[in-house]
């Protein structure tokens, strides 16, 4: 179920069933030389809306830009800043709250977003921490390339040419989606290097064409389909146990 | 042209003929009894997809959530306060500004964004303002429901019926976009009150089922076909000129 | 009744009868060769003084710093960022709130303000829509320059040489209010030019005495005499109907 | 010159002379029975207005709105929160900045905001001393109050009785200049209590009627008169003082 | 009772007997070329730690990075803007309150935190003001140097060379605190300039080795116990009154 | 060398060998029924006190309030809101900025500070990446529970008791630090519960005693030696390959 597809009737009628609801998250920013710009957003998306699909849980619309402020470097790459990401975030919430939601399901396509959900989370929670009551919100951000399956299976497919930006899983995840836009790619070198970094300019100068320890050219949309089901899977396990936990 | 199916060095390129983009901009709100509630965000998204693949103008992902705090009495309805959607306009264009591009052009879904929007613009412009500098920033809002053919066949095909929200236009095209979620409806009363308004309670109270001034019971694929296309011109025409505003 | 020249327990007094307020709203800055850089907040201003006197409304000392960011290339504006603006217009109806005020009815001479202003506002309203409780605040921003009385006026003694800054309208009703500062003055070229803009130096460029489309020339005392008792009706008759929506 | 009142190429011809300019901020808040709401705006107003033509000093609009939540549980009171009323003191100080102003003399009324505008001063200056350049902006804040001459009159005229809120002499002044609102009284008790005090409904619980140590039932149309030359002179001085220092 | 030091339990016991807390707040930056950075932070802690002892009051961590901008061109100053240092305040006034904690005593070591801390104190009870109730919050700022045993003592011990930064009381209190770290020196020239500033730049210009208006070659180890000892016993009399002022 | 206890004319000399400085911080919250409130900060700040003994490295004075919300239903747990936390990293690294440090290694004791320390170094590179320059700031967060000796002494002396807040290595390095705050006490259970967790109140009814997953029955002096010495080493070690890093 697509919240974006459905009517008002519809969603007073699924809350009397449910509190829980997944809030796609990405990022729009370079994947390197062959990776769209869309890949952490569109990674999470297809996967939650077959999630909703298969379990009947209702999806927001993906909140496609994200904490990227390391790729503004590479052309094409959006940004919000992490306060404005956390002000984002935290007026979701509480229009999900107004309703009655209870359980928050961040599914998150895009590592530069886990420290500023989480900070904002616990601005979110503060507010009744602070007026000494219980907001009652349970909130949690999951990883779709975190799951079991899909480490997993990566590990399996990639070994150590998974790296940590412009991967060959996300790319080919993207690739299963949209499979017009695959666009296999040699790399050179073939594995991108690894380094900590900090603002954009520096990335770039670390990173030249925005690849961090990866070999891209190994993306397929096989690998692609693969990996979306068992993401799929990893996903509706891990929803339905944070439903669970009351 | 898709922002995120797109690479980075498909963007540098990009760059080297355009400095312009579309930001379809929207929100995920009730829309009646049998509206979607992505209505405002679907509207312009696909307008501004299709205007993307026939001018070869760079569209990026939609702003799907709006400044919708009336809603919020209505389930599913989602809202960013003023302040954070100003926020999040500023950030995407200074993101965009750091890549060359100068002519950002927001194509609107959602009357409640027009005001946060402009302010959005005049904070954006007042840093350039302040530090006595020239930004060099052209920021354009246009709604898709505004453009002239638009307006023409709005009024020949629902005349007084089309009322302000949960408009027949507008569930007509999101009838055009998914067919498959057209619900037509009898609405009682046939068109719905109209009134000023404040926050989310005292909108409840004056439209119990969420229209204002309309009847979507007019709504139907075929409008929403024709409505699409008279649109997609318009924005052709809006955006053409306003590149060449310079 | 200027509240700043009541003492509290008239205030209290007046509480008992009515729940509406005037707070004129306008700007400082430039006004073209001859206009004087306070007219956006004197012409509120005073409009709204004689309507206080009428029909005995309470009315608020005037917000004289606006919105105004693209003015500051000429020397003497002030300008308030949107963000600012709207912390103030907050701050102002939460401090009438706490005294039972629930009608708040800005009174603007400055277009620059009115997308902040309604932002404002939906900020205001927010708080209440976010707590799914009732704020039962009715806030309205209606500008002297558009009402019926005035731009039939305006029309007939100014035609197409209105324009939208600088106007001989604007103009004539501060000279009104101060004759002393009635200067009378050629312009060059007659009417100003008409254009979209941005920052403060994109304005400049354009519109290189600062006024937009037109020609102050024609301004005078005897129309700002006429201007102001339209406006002072207009406003009355708009002022009460506010009120009368309950 | 009152800033309102000029046009702007008379500001430009200012600027050649000085970088100086007067900004009167005050408040609307309760003052005691008798006392007008706006006596610490109207304070230095009028004293600013009147400095201003002596010496040809530049006078801005005054903030007529300041530091006044402890305030607010008497009716008619308006209160800037202390971050609100920092963002605009700081936004009018850097618009006067694009301008070519430096030194920018604050002339208040109003004890609340002292510690305030203190702060927004060094928020201001942070701008510079965080970029490790050099601003070059003087900012002052004076109070009308403590000018030499004026605290000699008062000590004179009404000793201990002058209190601290709603005191004889600020009330005196505002008779001074609108002697149609004196409105002689008595009080009871005589003099006010004196005591520390934290939010709204504190103040009102230790100074029932407003006042803070004082008995305006002193104050005198008479003693405004000469307070108000005493303030100006005061004034002069110290604003000339205050523009040598380079 | 230094509250790092306790446990939970252990406060919880405290708040059945008191709801006062003393919280040290001083600043890191330059105290010429022999004082302590650290200066403003430690005299405010040490002697707050003597008073909890001697009296048994809970004293929470210091906050040891003050308002202190103009500073900042002096190596290994830090500064919080005062919007920040406002945020911290107010944090930590309303951790305490959540607690039950209704007095709190900030002790101040820094002259440059003065204006912001009773901004912050304003910004705190402006929650209780605008929301029409009673915080109940009692909130005030001492200065160590503001005593009156303190202020007798540096004046017969210093006189004329104490100044107002890097002044020999507060480098004889430090030594006092930290022996091995008394650097006795003698200074060129003797007395250090006297003047207003703004930024951090014009700071440096007018007190070129980071003096104003003192002489600490006086400061000694011995004078530092007789400030110590003074000041302990004038904040243990001052902290008791506003304890029983209710 | 402690910060505080340097004298500006020092610091300038360390700038010219290195731009390198530890920040500790930590919280100020419960640690279980004998735990101290301080924990946090007292642990990375014995340890950085000693590294900077060691190897000549500036410590900055401790941040010793952090992001805590969740531990506010316990009382004298002091909280910063992540977006004031962030506030208060941005000035500080930016206050080292203009000095010349280039390198700031927040050494942290608390697991609530990490995700809004990271938000904000991303923050603070926004800076740079939004104006496409090159900030040139190296932040890391370092817990001092996560080196590597340290990790590993922990399994070896507590295995699973270790927990995840109120652990017995946490608080024995606190006793080695304090040895008169030991209080070695039995716990009911003795093991205390895992779980998620979200706001304040929801924090208490999981976890009533304050602890989560570990038995601090087993703390001790000895215990705490061991594990200072083995921080230290691992700080000295990480700490110099951070300033490698160039």
């Amino acid at each position: 179920m697509r919240l974006q597809l459905c009517t008002w009737p519809e969603i007073e009628t699924y809350l009397a069933r449910s509190t829980g609801i997944i809030v796609p998250i990405g990022s729009t920013e370079q994947h390197g030389p062959n990776g769209l710009i869309g890949t952490d957003a569109i990674c999470p998306e297809v996967v939650a809306a077959e999630v909703g699909e298969r379990i009947g849980a209702l999806v927001a619309p993906t909140l496609s830009i994200g904490m990227a402020q390391h790729h503004l470097a590479f052309p094409g790459s959006l940004a919000l800043r992490p306060t404005t990401l956390i002000a984002v975030i935290r007026d979701v919430v509480q229009s999900l709250a107004v309703h009655g939601f209870r359980h928050v399901y961040f599914f998150n396509g895009h590592g530069g977003n886990v420290a500023t959900a989480h900070a904002a989370f616990a601005e979110i929670h503060s507010d009744a921490s602070f007026a000494g009551g219980e907001g009652g919100l349970r909130l949690k951000l999951a990883n779709w390339y975190m799951g079991g399956r899909v480490q997993r299976l990566s590990r399996e497919l990639f070994a150590d040419s998974e790296g940590s930006h412009a991967t060959p899983s996300e790319i080919s995840l993207t690739w299963h989606a949209h499979p017009d836009r695959a666009r296999p790619m040699t790399m050179t070198p073939r594995l991108a290097p690894q380094a900590e970094f900090g603002d954009a300019r520096d990335y770039r100068q670390k990173f030249p064409d925005g690849r961090i320890g990866s070999d891209p050219s190994l993306a397929s949309i096989e690998a692609g389909t693969r990996l979306f089901e068992a993401s799929v899977v990893d996903t509706i396990e891990d929803y339905q146990a944070f439903l669970a936990q009351g």
